[in-house]
């Protein structure tokens, strides 16, 4: 019969469903199933226009607009499931998106994953001076050694506290309270593709903790640029690396571009960007940001 | 590699991919496509028990374990999508649903969809009077012809003027303006099965209106009882088909069980069930709830 | 008691709660109340902060650069209930927006409201040409004219029918069914202000259609900016006329600042913008996009 | 101006807000401010109905009867925000509820609150051995003394470590990946009446764990009970001491109303509720239910 349909596949993924792609010192990421392909994503959109398929290149061009426009329910259409292992407080971040379904592993029903998040001595970062959040470079070899050395005497107590507590029959849901945060955690996680777009936006991000970030890098460019791969292009060209000029920034780099510097510079004064302090500039934040955008812009900042 | 997945499928769903069920005289529900079957509850389960597949026997009983405690989120890993046609009228009921992901034939974008919803003469639904809304019994045949015959008048005008509005290059978003809400429509809907068992638990009740009704009756006995058949049967049994007692009605139904009438009336008297009017029992909605739950369990209201 | 709060309220809002703004030929827009205020944002982002109040220069700085960053979920801690009086073919679109509260005039439960939408004559759009949706230009006098007297006589003759079948005890949820679309409804709609910045950002947008364009305007100008003003400015500034520049745009924009315009055209060459059709450069949607940002920056396409 | 409103208040809230309901040995709920009332459900039901208000005996008859019937959005139209102290290992139960806003400490940003949840001799829980989660009684306060000192020797030293960290420069990001699951965390947390109803419904009931519940029975019956005790009630009367019967058990009970014990063991019979192991029933859980619910309604089971 002609409404008969073969379910949509996508073989470049099917070949990796369920490989684990190993993240940090323990844990992994790993594609479960999927619904949906590049094709959903074009067929949902030509619902609504109530038109039938097009040539390969339109569909790839239709893609790209919905991208462009910020279409985004046709993106909606197309769902993953993953596996993933990562620590508590990694999986503490991950879960305050909301968009997802999700089953965890229960420290209340079973013993905790003996496993956690480890750091070399060469890995123990800097807390960033810039911001108020992040990190920047990292520490000596020699006050890392010692880190490492007392992390590991925290773990083992803290595991063997955690036995001791099982050993003489304290309920799991109580025994679990001490675990560290470093402590792996495993869960089932589905979530569509427009939700894990605005994922992996927020957690690709240079910004982003580089514990998650680690994660989000493997799930964009090696599961979703398998699955989806036009859409995924066009997250890249359209969203990951886009620049978001504010209506401040459009109006002085406009005068920049007409050669009128003065005007630029007072512009940027009254958007109280230009306040001295000590006779030097004062720090602020969003005239670092406009700096770094008119650079990228291949323009020179006029104050 | 032992990590390697076969994606999974359900066969007896597979076999009706992209099947038309007819619905009222121009709909239709037609399964798309899905993710999960029965197997990927008792996966997601698991992961939270930490624990490997089971025996057959075991899977089956632990879903109906999840049903009967509404431990959802396992029942959130199976995702279907539906192509759908269904008059405006009727969508605009099913569109309250916020969880579902919707791409809807676009009469901004293209011509609207000529066919309306149309009622023989047999089919004119009278007024039901024991509550405000819903319909009893359908009118006599004379009148129905009558209401058909107007019917068919008004969608010919609406039409017509419709069109004479495209003609004169009216753009279509302002011609659609007054299309009729019997107007056809079609949608791409995707949602997962905890949120569809809500959406069925709600439509599929005898208090939904006829023509949802009519569509939920076909997503749920002839798509969900093949994609996830032990699941259905968990719902059918531990919720479609259930009984709520309130915790006045337990009391009540005690008092009854105990052959405590007497006691039974007291309480009834005191939840102000029984209160009167020119020497007859006031209508009294609760009351009237409470003596149809207490007859389904074979038992007789004492007043 | 130190503990004790204050509720928090906003005396420009109240001042307005309850008022009514017209909209279209008889709908409107009322706050009915809001929970939060631009202080409520602040402190929200302060919790994350672990840090207590600042002076306002300082919030309205924080409540800046939380909407630059897209630092969503401290908006989401104001909350705002309107009462909306629109046609159920603006209604259609508004309740795609699936992050609200919303409860609805029902015609299942109540005779239908006797107002539909109408249109003068000066007031028909043509269907613009540039691309598939939306209107630009309005018809002649004379053709609106005539489209307006028919309007006029479906509207009655709908209403005839309606009313006729109420009359003939047709149920209410059956005789609702070829009510036109233009049809007034009523509903209170619930919203948080991020997801309600999110409507506006697509509502307010000059491609949203018009009616439901000439609500969004009321509720942003004239709802929100009163509610929270520091957040208002921020969304204009950062969001509303804001400029995105996707990764292909930087490139051609930094080749042209860079004088290099031979470059540009290579680029977009690359990105087949450039095509042509005898002799005539084939529309192409990117390019036109591109364009218009490229003079938005004061500097001037290439080709 | 006749439409003009004054906004909803609740006094009886209203001198709470801000209190702090001590929980646990140092964590703490505290309502900030909400939107609407038990008059705003009756507000947003009425809407439905396209009525007016009526008498307050009317209204709390209204609100019952939609919390009877699972009319859930006008539940939707009150919000509370609620300002929260707990562990985080509590508050990992509580934010796998989606549906509320949230913005809590950030220990990325700032120092971790230098708090632990610490657990008495006397408070050591044995795990429970009916079912494979929760807990059962209490430990020997020998046993208890024990694990307590053993508990105070981790926290500290897992402090110590901490801030050995931060005095070592560590970003505070990887620095508090160790941090105990027990360690303390604030956060504002808003979310509407109906989603709320879910959480209590989940987190107040017997088998949520003891911390958790600790938190529900403070928000419902201090606070929600205060702020709309109309719905408060209904909710207790129809839902959270509701008795949900499967159409299993409502088989088997009207066989036993009806004296008629043989039918009603050949039906357990038939579910497979009655096998036997070495001469005894094995162990069934839906057994086991359905003998708790036939206690409830006074009746005996017949095995």
């Amino acid at each position: 019969m002609t409404d008969a349909l073969t379910r949509v596949s996508v073989p470049t993924l099917d070949e990796k469903l369920g490989h684990k792609w190993k993240v940090l010192d323990d844990g992994f990421v790993r594609p479960i199933d999927y619904l949906g392909s590049d094709a959903s994503i074009v067929q949902a959109a030509r619902v609504s226009y109530g038109a039938g398929t097009k040539s390969v290149h339109e569909d790839a061009g239709l893609v790209r607009y919905l991208m462009r426009h910020g279409h985004t329910t046709p993106f909606e259409m197309c769902e993953i499931k993953l596996h993933v292992r990562a620590p508590m407080d990694t999986w503490r971040q991950w879960i305050r998106h909301r968009t997802a379904s999700v089953n965890e592993y229960s420290t209340r029903y079973s013993v905790a994953i003996d496993s956690q998040a480890t750091t070399r001595p060469t890995d123990w970062r800097a807390q960033i001076r810039s911001s108020r959040q992040g990190s920047s470079g990292t520490l000596s070899l020699q006050t890392g050694a010692h880190l490492t050395a007392r992390e590991k005497l925290l773990h083992n107590l803290a595991r063997e506290i955690y036995e001791e507590r099982l050993g003489a029959d304290v309920a799991r849901e109580q025994a679990r309270k001490d675990l560290p945060l470093s402590t792996y955690t495993e869960a089932y996680w589905k979530i569509d593709l427009h939700n894990l777009f605005h994922f992996l936006a927020l957690r690709m991000d240079s910004h982003a903790q580089l514990e998650i970030r680690a994660y989000a890098e493997i799930v964009g460019r090696e599961i979703v640029a398998r699955w989806c791969p036009i859409a995924w292009r066009a997250f890249c060209d359209y969203r990951l690396d886009a620049l978001q000029l504010t209506s401040l920034e459009v109006r002085l780099i406009s005068a920049l571009t007409a050669g009128n510097s003065k005007e630029a510079e007072t512009l940027a004064l009254g958007f109280g960007w230009l306040q001295h302090q000590d006779e030097k500039l004062r720090p602020n934040r969003e005239r670092t940001e406009a700096e770094q955008k008119i650079r990228r812009l291949g323009l020179v900042p006029p104050w």
